[in-house]
């Protein structure tokens, strides 16, 4: 079950201006099953994206990335049920066939079309049965379909991930919400497994790239569930510009900052719903690496925690058995490392300090820190000042069930 | 259950002239359960040794390099239920006791004592207790001792491992037997777990040290259960050179590739026996890289197959989603990676090529190979002539189970 996720409904996920979702049943997925989504922007949005760094990366990201930089952008076109990735020269026919037909139906270019699509690798897309769920899905487009369009890029989420913020902006109220899926195959390297943020502030392109770019640094960045980078993660920062302010033009303006922020934290929140309902989770991990000597480092150790099989099935059994933890320090790969300069937190307890067992360290006081559903390691490198976060769950039965069981 | 690893009795471990081995029970891990095993070694014996790279190293780890670089080595003394590992100072300090104990015992320096320990992190070493076991111990010595030997070494181990082989050299007839333990935190680097291979062969300590190396790279350092390298890593090749030929001083002699080979088939046997009785292991896992631009490479990629969660739990299925390892392959950290010019093979089923599925392919294909208990999965990278292969096992139930109980 999902480790502290507010439940989330449709009066949450607010209107953005400039922005309509439809939704259909394409029959991608399976019968009954919403599984595709159509987004359109209004005509002067900008949109930035952020894809993954994965060699075998899916078609729809080689198309979305080269529509991308070669055109504005009307309409983004989400599928799941079948990723179209490991799907060679063929994939990415059939991801143009389906960016042919929406622009047809919709009057734009194909290359005004953004596609996304999430599920199973390896399989050939369902072109037609796409294609011919196009026409249902923008009959049902409307500004206030946020939540079913959270519920529809679902696949093996239990529950839909989405929020929104409003914030006053150079004398306007503007407003933004952010959408999001993903529970496995889950550590973003430049960007999660697929998120959707729009907003209508007045932003221009270079100052919107940047902020995706350092916003998916401080949030979907900083996620992992099984260490599987995705070959499909997207990230896409939109901005309708229908609100009425002043342009933002400049990253050192207030206004940049102020957004950014603002974004950063629906970001955030997104990325730890994704942990928060990661495949079997049962409970919710920040790992916490501070005093390094630079930020790769921190993140180094952060991940080879975060990543640790034996570390995480201990937190799934409530376990202080913090050696573990100590050995995945060990290894992280920092080859001039003093063990015997590091602090161990867990929680608010020291655990570890010069090379071994803090003297004060009592069990009891790890496993009450253990037996909660949310928990901080913290670790403190004293070689530096940087630090660098990460959010993870724990390893359960579940996660097992769920991947050998995924397909069937 | 171990996959395939045929029943071990005492008759399969021949005895290595110049090598004795003594066991107690010394209630460190449980009562009435051998923890205890001294090994003592002819005098002219020649012992070389690998040890972890990991930065939280364990306190006789530490002490065992120490005193293997400053003198020759008349004893080998291991416990299980204790790692004495993340215990700073303190663990030194029982470490050197332990070893201080021993040589007042057998009338030798503490320095000529290597010691090893294997259990639970961050616990004291229970070194009263150790040391009272060891006259046990020392009672208990003989040379037909190494499958209770295996036994001792054991710790979430469901089998004990050992061989032994016999070959002519130069003009004599000389045996190597060697025991190893391991099954989970096991991702050597540069050793594993614990691996003891003793010979009566006559060989320089230089060309010993070269063959332990040589030996490690091409067996222990080629497995993973969890991808979590343990703070204990041992690996210790002996030679008491008690066999009646020339002694072998030149490592382009044939003598000492007969040698070599022989001991690395030995501990290729053991290594794989630990992936076998890997953690929860219901399938044994052979990942081959092929036609690589350098063995790094290749083993890069190799580890990024062998340590998904996710490839690993569809293994335990039996599920073909090999879309899964495309996507490992894709974000294994070859930046220039073709994925046009790769072949995926599953035994000798061509699953994919040119970026996708191959064309005649057939799901029924790749099921029957994956309902196999031993599968190979090789990836064809075309851009070289460098090859590496790394050995694993399956991610099951199983897993989780024995590392949420471990402590308990």
């Amino acid at each position: 079950m999902p480790v502290n996720i507010p439940t989330l409904s449709a009066e949450h996920l607010l209107p953005v201006p400039g922005v309509s979702l439809g939704i259909a049943e394409a029959g991608i997925k399976k019968s009954n099953r919403k599984d595709l989504l159509v987004m359109t922007l209004s005509k002067d949005t900008h949109v930035a994206g952020v894809f993954t760094q994965n060699r075998f990366c899916a078609a729809p990201v080689v198309v979305a990335k080269e529509h991308l930089a070669k055109s504005s952008v009307h309409a983004l076109m989400v599928n799941t049920g079948n990723a179209n990735a490991g799907t060679g020269e063929i994939g990415l026919q059939h991801t143009g066939a389906t960016c042919m037909a929406l622009a047809d139906l919709l009057g734009c270019e194909p290359c005004q079309v953004l596609p996304f699509s999430t599920g199973v690798i390896m399989e050939p897309l369902p072109v037609d049965r796409l294609i011919k769920g196009l026409p249902a899905a923008l009959v049902d487009l409307k500004p206030d379909n946020w939540f079913a369009a959270a519920q529809t890029i679902m696949t093996t989420d239990i529950v839909p991930k989405g929020v929104s913020r409003q914030i006053e902006l150079n004398g306007a109220t503007i407003t933004i919400t952010g959408i999001a899926k993903g529970s496995g195959m889950i550590r973003p390297n430049m960007a999660t497994m697929l998120g959707f943020i729009a907003t209508d502030a007045k932003i221009n392109q270079a100052m919107l790239q940047r902020m995706a770019r350092n916003v998916a640094d401080q949030s979907f960045n900083c996620i992992t569930v099984d260490g599987d980078t995705s070959t499909n993660d997207a990230f896409v920062l939109m901005a309708t510009g229908c609100a009425d302010h002043a342009e933002i033009c400049d990253q050192e303006s207030v206004a940049f900052k102020h957004l950014q922020a603002t974004v950063t934290a629906v970001a955030a929140t997104l990325a730890q719903m994704i942990v928060r309902d990661g495949e079997g989770a049962t409970k919710f991990i920040t790992v916490q690496v501070d005093d390094g000597q630079h930020v790769n480092e921190c993140k180094q150790v952060a991940y080879a925690v975060a990543h640790s099989p034996l570390i995480k099935t201990a937190f799934f059994a409530s376990d202080p058995n913090l050696g573990r933890i100590l050995a995945a320090i060990g290894y992280a790969g920092i080859d001039d490392l003093d063990v015997n300069r590091i602090q161990l937190y867990l929680g608010d307890v020291l655990v570890a300090e010069n090379g071994g067992r803090a003297p004060a360290y009592r069990e009891e006081d790890g496993q009450q820190v253990m037996n909660q559903s949310e928990i901080v390691v913290r670790i403190v490198l004293n070689r530096g000042a940087a630090s660098a976060t990460v959010w993870t769950c724990d390893f359960s039965y579940d996660y097992v069930k769920i991947n050998a069981d995924y397909r069937s």
